[in-house]
């Protein structure tokens, strides 16, 4: 059994995993406090729901983290994290539960979980793709993650779609993630109808049959379709993997993704890309993530 | 010592070469007659060369070919070539020599050879990207090729870089070839002046003064550097090698590729991520691209 830690902006998520992939026992934590403080919560709450369950030790820990840097085991520089600069949290973490600890970004945690329990299982090459407040990505090929130079490969929300577009949050313009994330399709409504809403309002009013809403979800898909078109040319995946809160929309998303992919996509890949929900349960598949995570230590 | 053979479009070179990167011999053929012609033709003259030089054998085979496909051994469906559909060139070549032989298309080829003995020497994580008639892409992660689900991953020629732009060979609109290939700086400079000349021209034209064509060539470099900083955003590497007829327009090109991608780069990114030029003598670079495929084997 492994643990899987899933670590938030506000909140921290933890679970004991059978390899099966059955969640046995969870817990949560507030993401805050001075970093010992907090560390030292996560690894007495962890050891607690350890002991519950009658086991001495977890054989390891798996964590996703924002920023997580699984070269160096640290989070380095994530913005939305009371904690600045670059944070040794697989270190801490090891020596206070005394298991192996690795870290990665969420998405990339999504990656793996979803290969293991999820949509992708039995696909070797595939991309993730998250559609929460932001836009994460983790690139699977031969079975494996491909963390890059310095493990942060795969920022695929930081993908230029629009030039001179929309601000976004890492200071640029015209990024996926200003468009194609809950927060965008926020945006676009705001834009179009003048009133301040959630991705969750839009997406119940184009339910509900408003056109305006419809729309923003059909060219939300088609400017995501179109970009996953470009990630295919790069990668060559055999699917594409979508979670994340605004996915929960279905099909209304991604039946304009999968047509403007398939428009965009060289002759060759025509028709053979599948696209894919996520097939975990959406409460657990953050923490089935990190856990996957520990299971490859 | 192995033969690594570059399968052009009108001809094909071949060389005996050492594994310290020196090329003992070489010969070419032209690229035609009927699949069987050819084949014949091309082992003859391969193993002649190889009885020449004192050895009974190679011992191995590497191939770099117009949509080679490395898994399946088969070039697929290339559009520059007099044999349509599938040709299972690995398995006739291997037949006819005795040896190994393993095929990748030229780009790819154009990689492993930087890797082995040119600019990438020592990095792991690189982009190689040659400018010629097209825009090829190989991507290494972790020190090996990534070949994706069909093994044709690294269609970096193929992202598209202008929503409805140039009409490029592939059928589509936009794609970063159309632009960014002698093919798309001759076209720019007949745009800009009315007049048909090639990339050299051009080249020559800028060396010499003249305004327009050395705008074309800042322009062309933008597009590329803009298109770069989103591929280091996907795969996440060291450097970025940059090869083929048009980069020996050297810092006329260079220069405008460094500024616009380190403008587009994420803020972490920023001056940290090489442009680098071919390190290869160019007469040999595909042989000895193909021939580090070979040492592989």
């Amino acid at each position: 059994m492994v643990i899987g830690i899933d670590m938030g902006g506000t909140s921290t998520k933890y679970g004991l995993v059978r390899d099966d992939g059955s969640v046995v026992a969870r817990g949560s934590i507030p993401t805050g406090g001075t970093l010992d403080e907090y560390v030292d919560l996560l690894c007495r709450s962890v050891s607690g729901l350890v002991l519950s369950n009658g086991l001495k030790q977890t054989d390891a820990v798996g964590m996703g983290c924002p920023n997580g840097n699984y070269h160096t085991g640290c989070i380095e520089h994530a913005v939305n994290l009371p904690w600045k600069g670059v944070v040794p949290i697989a270190r801490m973490v090891s020596e206070r539960i005394g298991a192996p600890c690795a870290i990665t970004n969420d998405a990339n945690a999504a990656a793996l979980g979803e290969m293991r329990y999820g949509a992708a299982r039995g696909i070797s090459d595939f991309i993730m793709v998250t559609l929460g407040t932001g836009v994460g990505g983790g690139i699977v090929t031969g079975g494996r993650l491909l963390y890059g130079h310095d493990g942060f490969a795969g920022e695929l929300g930081h993908v230029i779609v629009e030039r001179n577009g929309r601000l976004c949050g890492c200071g640029r313009r015209g990024c996926l993630e200003a468009y194609c994330s809950a927060t965008g399709v926020s945006r676009s409504a705001r834009e179009r109808t003048g009133r301040e809403m959630t991705s969750k309002q839009v997406f119940q009013a184009a339910v509900n049959g408003e056109k305006w809403a419809q729309e923003i979800f059909s060219q939300t898909g088609a400017l995501l379709g179109r970009t996953l078109a470009d990630f295919v040319a790069v990668t060559s995946p055999e699917a594409i993997v979508i979670a994340g809160g605004l996915s929960r929309a279905g099909e209304l998303l991604l039946q304009p993704v999968r047509k403007a992919m398939d428009e965009s996509l060289l002759p060759m890949w025509k028709g053979k890309i599948r696209i894919l929900s996520s097939a975990l349960p959406s409460d657990d598949a953050a923490v089935l993530g990190a856990a996957s995570l520990a299971l490859e230590i």
